[in-house]
């Protein structure tokens, strides 16, 4: 699992602060989360290949996370893409990248899937062998919905010695692999823990951004691996939080602490600070493992 | 008269292409034309003051000169603007973002007034006591327009010594620099053209991107200083001209010819060539005054 942060910042985009984008990796998908202006930019710093990208998840329609999306699209056609773009987002999406298209007598080449969003309660929204991806809905000044990944389980682990040991046949591998347990020649039963290993334990990320400080949003993503939760303000701005539907770094860390996640990764840092560090100390009052994103910035998880 | 370019290349952004997007100083005036994804921030690294914008002009609705347009709408609001801000584009533009600032429920604290085009026919669109802008028709796949800059004529100079030789008092200053003859008290009639020199020569600028060669522009942009005409291609490529409805380097350098303007410079460059400095050669050898647009290229004019 690879998080690469395409941008992190609140509002505006600047020369050095690109707007909310980032590409999750996971199981060899490629998932675009969010994508504000200057995205496909950023995905070329990246150097991630435009083609790998098949599922695309805005959280909500502000400019800050949407609006490099008709932009991106476009550049998907004159690609000469033909792959599938599954959009998820929204209710009002399609309206809009479909509007856009239509003024500029500009359609896709290929296929231009919406899946629009409108569920206040928790979706799975995305499944297929390896993957899950369930919404996670925030409370912010418009609809808006973050976004849990978790990994399917694995298949068992073959244990080879045990396999050897009994002269089990390949052929039956892949139902041992499955979990089933066998029977040799003889009729005795070899149960299957002792033909396997168990499986590495599936991996999870949650993307929370933007959102004020929501407990409900706590059993949701409890034990993810990951957390992305936004962190727009400092304590001295505490106040603004909840006017503005922001978190705090500490806010940020008390779910993280709450919902007892194992890497917390702060982002959607408004441009008013002079560090950024700032944000990792608040945070690290409250709970030990914070990480900073940054544009560009690759995490390994 | 300045012209800043921001962005002059075809197509998709890329770390160092911007689309479509410039400025142009005029009279005191600020005047964006096209706005590409990135404008913003393009505008931001020539450090020109977001506050001077107040007319943003637009050819047509492709993505490349356009798609920057929310995010600068959604940033002019975050910067607590207040002035008006009048957007000329096809028809059809209101509509578009109108839908993108109602889906993030965005909405302008300052006016915000669209002047939407229809008309195939040149027709002038702005006009005060400094400035006329007046619409060229363009051949392109969508409807499109050009802009034609002209200052209007200044007042006549006032001739210090010849005032001084009449003895004219002050109060006749204004009615003399708007031309008027003046009677003496011995009702000698002073012809204005002893009191006044010539004022400058008005300046103009003409934009016309994209488009195809198309001979009916001449005569709308017959002996302007500046005309910057799209060469998209280099003659390698000039059978994909008129099927994309873009121009080359020499069709450009044809235009400038033959409406005898002052100037030629050329943008809307495909990033599939290694060198600008291509066409640049190709259009020298029909018109020669040539300059080549590029991204953060200031022109004083």
């Amino acid at each position: 699992m690879k998080l690469t942060i395409l941008g992190c910042y609140a509002a505006t985009p600047r020369s050095l602060n690109n707007p909310t984008s980032q590409v999750l990796e996971i199981k060899n998908h490629l998932f675009l989360i969010d994508c504000g202006e200057g995205t496909q930019v950023q995905l070329r710093k990246s150097k991630i290949k435009f083609s790998r990208i098949n599922h695309i998840l805005i959280s909500h329609l502000h400019g800050d996370h949407f609006f490099g999306l008709p932009g991106l699209i476009s550049t998907f056609r004159l690609l000469g893409r033909t792959n599938e773009l599954h959009i998820y987002g929204p209710q009002g999406i399609k309206e809009a990248i479909t509007l856009f298209l239509k003024l500029g007598d500009s359609w896709t080449n290929y296929p231009l899937i919406f899946h629009e969003l409108s569920s206040t309660e928790p979706e799975k929204i995305y499944e297929d062998k390896k993957v899950t991806i369930t919404t996670i809905p925030l409370d912010h000044r418009i609809y808006t919905n973050g976004f849990l990944f978790k990994e399917q389980l694995a298949e068992r682990k073959l244990n080879i010695a045990a396999v050897a040991k009994y002269k089990i046949d390949k052929c039956y591998f892949q139902n041992i692999k499955n979990g089933k347990d066998i029977v040799l020649e003889n009729n005795q039963v070899i149960r299957n823990a002792l033909l396997t290993f168990d499986p590495p334990a599936p991996k999870s990320y949650a993307f929370c951004s933007d959102t004020a400080y929501s407990e409900k949003i706590i059993p949701l993503i409890i034990n993810v691996d990951v957390l992305y939760h936004e962190a727009t303000f400092l304590e001295s701005e505490r106040k603004l939080a909840p006017k503005t539907k922001h978190a705090t770094a500490k806010e940020a860390a008390a779910i993280a602490k709450a919902a007892n996640v194992g890497m917390l990764i702060l982002g959607h840092f408004s441009t008013r600070y002079a560090s950024l560090e700032l944000f990792r100390e608040e945070a690290k009052t409250i709970f030990p493992m914070v990480e900073l994103a940054d544009d560009g910035k690759e995490f390994e998880l």
